[in-house]
C-alpha cells in the first residue's frame, strides 16, 4: 500500500485560520471595540424571493409520488441547461445544451477537470491566485510555472512566448486582485493556447460584477476560444448560492486534444465520479436565471457594488494604489507606507478594527498587498472606510 | 499537451442504453402490452413528510438575512454529522463528528477517495460489481484484480491469502447481487486487510435493507476495521435521496498508511476539491435521521421489502436459484433453462413484458444471471411475477 506522496508537497495554508485567531485575540483584548470584516469572500445577502419560492416548490414536489424525482439527467436537468444557454445568448455566445455540465461548484470542477489531463503536462497559474489551482495540481504532481502579477502589469500577466505550457488557469474578474482582462488581452491568451495546443481553464465566477460593456464576461466571446478553453461559472456570487451550491462547466464539442474530444472525456469523468446536483437546487438556479430572478439578483449585486464604490473612493482620496473594484467584488491595494501585508493587517485591525486579507496568502506576489471585499454590510463598510482613512492618514504624519 | 491516456482503456458500457432501446422497440411492436420495469436501481416513493417540511423550511431560511447561510462547515454541518454519529451509535459503533464527511454521493466519494492513494496500488474488485469501482481505477491506470463471485460462493468472494492487493472494494448488501456478508466473513476481510496493510473501501449504500439482526450494517461493527476501512453511506436508498443528493464517508482518525493519516489526506482532498452539500439538503438529511423521520422512512422501506418478498416467493415456488433479497433491494437469479442473460432478457420481455437487468452488464461472472429490483410499484410487481411465472413455466414444458 502506497499513499499519494504528492500530498506531502502541499503547503499548509493557515491564512484564514491565522486571521481568525488574530481577530479573536484582538476582540478579547478590546471587548467594546467594533470589528468589521472586509476580508470575506462569502456573500451575505439572502437569496432572491423568486429563487426561494422555486426551491420551496421543488421541495414540496419531492413529497408527492407524481412529482417526485429520482436520479436526474447526467449533465443536469435540461430546464437548467437551457436557461444557461439563454444566459449565454445574451452575451452573444451560442452554446448547445449538451455543452453545459451542471455541478456543485467551480472549486470542484476547476480541480476535478485535471482528471482528463496527463500528469506530465506543465501548468501555468497566476501569482497571486486562488490557492485551489495550485493545490489540485500539486496533488497530481504536475509541474507548475507561475505567471507573475505585479503593479507593472496591473496584476494581469500576459503570455510569454518563450515559455511553453499545456494548461493555463485564468480567473477574470480575478480573485484575489479584482483585475479584469480586456478582449484584446484574452485574444492574446487564446492565440497562445491555440499555437501551443494548450487548454485554458477559465474561471468566470465573478463575471456578474462586470458593468463595463466593453469587457468580456466569458472566454467564449473571444474567437477561437471554443477550440482551446473550458469555462467554469457559478451561481455562488451571482445569486448568493455559496451555501446552496450550484455551478456549471462549459466545454465545446469542438475542443479536442490528441484527436480526442475533451467534452467526451469530461462527460465520462462526470458520469463515473459524480451524480449531479439536487433537483431542488437546480430549480432554484433556474429561477435565478429567469427575468424576474435576474431583476431581483441585480439589486443584491448593486448593493455589493455600492460597497466597492465606497472602498475605491476612499482609496482614490487617500492616493492608495489599487486594482480591481470597478468590475469585481474585490479591491487589491498596495499596503500604505511600504508595509508588509501582515504588518498592515495588524495595523489596520489595531487602529481601525477593520479586517482584510493579507495578499501574501494568495502567493508570493501578494507580499505588500491587501484584499478588501464588497460582501459586507453597507453601513459597516462606510464606517470601516472612515476608520481606514484615519488609520492611513495617521501613517502619513 | 497530453490527455489522460487511461481513458482510452475504459470500456463503453451500453447496458442501460441497450435495455432502453430494446424496450422501446418492443413497445413500438406491441402498443397495447403492459411493460413493467423491474430493472431499475432508482427509488420511486416520495420523500418522507418530515424531510419535505425540513427542506422547505431551510429554503425559506435562505430568504432572510438573519437565517441565510453562505459557505458551510468543511466536513458538513455539525447538526448533520451529530445526527449521523447518533445513527451509528444505534449500531453499536462509536464515532466522533470529525470522522464524518458529508458529501453528495457514494458514487462520488468511492471514486474520489482514490485521489489519496498511489497509482501503483493493486485494487481488488468483486465480479460482478457496480461498474464505477472499475472505471474510476481504470482512469487512474491502476492494476485491477477481480474477486470472483459465483454460485459456489454465493456471490460472496472471500480473501485469497496468495493474492496481495492494496485496495479492496466491497459492497454489502451487494449491488447487483443482493448478497450480504456475515460478521465472521467481514472479519476475515478485515484480518486480510490488516495483515496486508490494505485499505477496504466499504460501500454500505444498501445497509438500510438489512432486517436480520445478526448481519452487520457497518464494517465498523468488526473489530479492527477502524484501522483498515473507509465506509461510504448514502441517504439515496435509505431516505429516497437519489434526486436530492446526500451521502457521507466515515474515516477513523486512527487509519494510517505509510505513517500518514488517511483522515487528514481526505480532509485535505475535500477542502481543496469540494465545497460541500447544500445547506437545504443537509437539513433534509438531518430530518431523515430524526425519530420521526426514521419512522416515516421505515414505511417506504417496508413497501420495497414487500416487493422483494413477492419476487423471492415466486422464485422459491419456481425453484429458480437466487441470492439476495432478504436483506437487500436486489435479487440475483440464475437464468432459467440455462439461458444467457441477454437471451433471458429478450425472452422475459417478449413473453411477460417484464424488464430486468442482464447480469453480464455487471461483469463477466454475471453471464447467465439476472437482476430484479424492489423499487417498483407494488401492484405492478405482483402482476409482473404472475407473468414471470407463466413465462418460466412455459420453458419447463
Amino acid at each position: 500500500m502506497k499513499i499519494n506522496k504528492n500530498y506531502a508537497n502541499l503547503e499548509e495554508n493557515y491564512l484564514f485560520a491565522t486571521i481568525a485567531s488574530k481577530v479573536k485575540e484582538h476582540a478579547r483584548a478590546n471587548p467594546n471595540k467594533k470589528i468589521i470584516r472586509l476580508g470575506i469572500g462569502d456573500v451575505t445577502l439572502p437569496l432572491a424571493p423568486v429563487v426561494v419560492e422555486s426551491l420551496k416548490n421543488a421541495a414540496l414536489e419531492m413529497g408527492h409520488a407524481e412529482t417526485f424525482r429520482g436520479y436526474g439527467e447526467y449533465q443536469g436537468y435540461n430546464f437548467l441547461r437551457q436557461a444557461i444557454v439563454n444566459y449565454y445568448e445574451k452575451k452573444g455566445v451560442n452554446l448547445t445544451t449538451d455543452e453545459v455540465f451542471v455541478s456543485d461548484g467551480v472549486k470542484s470542477d476547476s480541480a476535478n477537470i485535471l482528471d482528463i489531463f496527463h500528469k506530465d503536462n506543465v501548468v501555468l497559474i497566476p501569482n497571486p491566485t486562488f490557492p485551489v489551482y495550485v493545490d489540485a495540481n500539486v496533488m497530481d504532481g504536475r509541474k507548475i510555472i507561475y505567471a507573475h502579477g505585479t503593479k507593472d502589469n496591473n496584476f494581469l500577466p500576459m503570455p510569454d512566448e518563450n515559455v511553453k505550457v499545456d494548461i493555463i488557469y485564468m480567473c477574470s474578474p480575478n480573485n484575489p486582485t479584482g483585475a479584469h482582462y480586456t478582449k484584446a488581452q484574452l485574444k492574446e491568451w487564446v492565440n497562445y493556447a491555440i499555437k501551443n495546443q494548450a487548454v485554458i481553464l477559465f474561471d468566470g465566477a465573478y463575471e456578474c460584477f462586470v458593468t463595463d460593456p466593453e469587457l468580456p464576461t466569458s472566454i467564449f466571446e473571444i474567437e477561437g476560444a471554443q477550440n482551446c478553453a473550458i469555462e467554469f461559472l457559478s451561481f455562488s456570487k451571482m445569486a448568493g448560492f455559496t451555501g446552496t451550491r450550484c455551478s456549471f462547466t462549459v466545454i465545446s464539442k469542438e475542443l479536442k486534444r490528441e484527436e480526442t474530444s475533451l467534452h467526451h472525456m469530461w462527460l465520462r469523468r462526470q458520469t463515473t465520479k459524480y451524480n449531479g446536483v439536487s433537483y431542488i437546487v437546480q430549480r432554484g438556479a433556474q429561477a435565478a436565471l429567469s427575468d424576474e430572478g435576474m431583476a431581483q439578483i441585480k439589486e443584491s449585486l448593486a448593493y455589493y457594488r455600492q460597497n466597492i464604490i465606497t472602498i475605491s473612493q476612499t482609496l482614490d482620496k487617500l492616493g492608495v494604489w489599487y486594482t480591481g473594484g470597478k468590475n469585481a467584488p474585490y479591491i487589491w491595494l498596495e499596503c500604505p507606507g511600504g508595509m508588509g501585508s501582515w504588518e498592515f493587517f495588524d495595523y489596520l485591525l489595531e487602529e481601525a478594527g477593520v479586517v482584510g486579507t493579507p495578499g501574501e496568502g494568495f502567493g508570493s506576489e501578494g507580499k505588500g498587498y491587501f484584499r478588501l471585499s464588497a460582501f459586507g454590510n453597507k453601513e459597516d463598510t462606510i464606517f470601516a472606510m472612515e476608520k481606514f482613512t484615519e488609520a492611513v492618514e495617521k501613517l502619513k504624519k
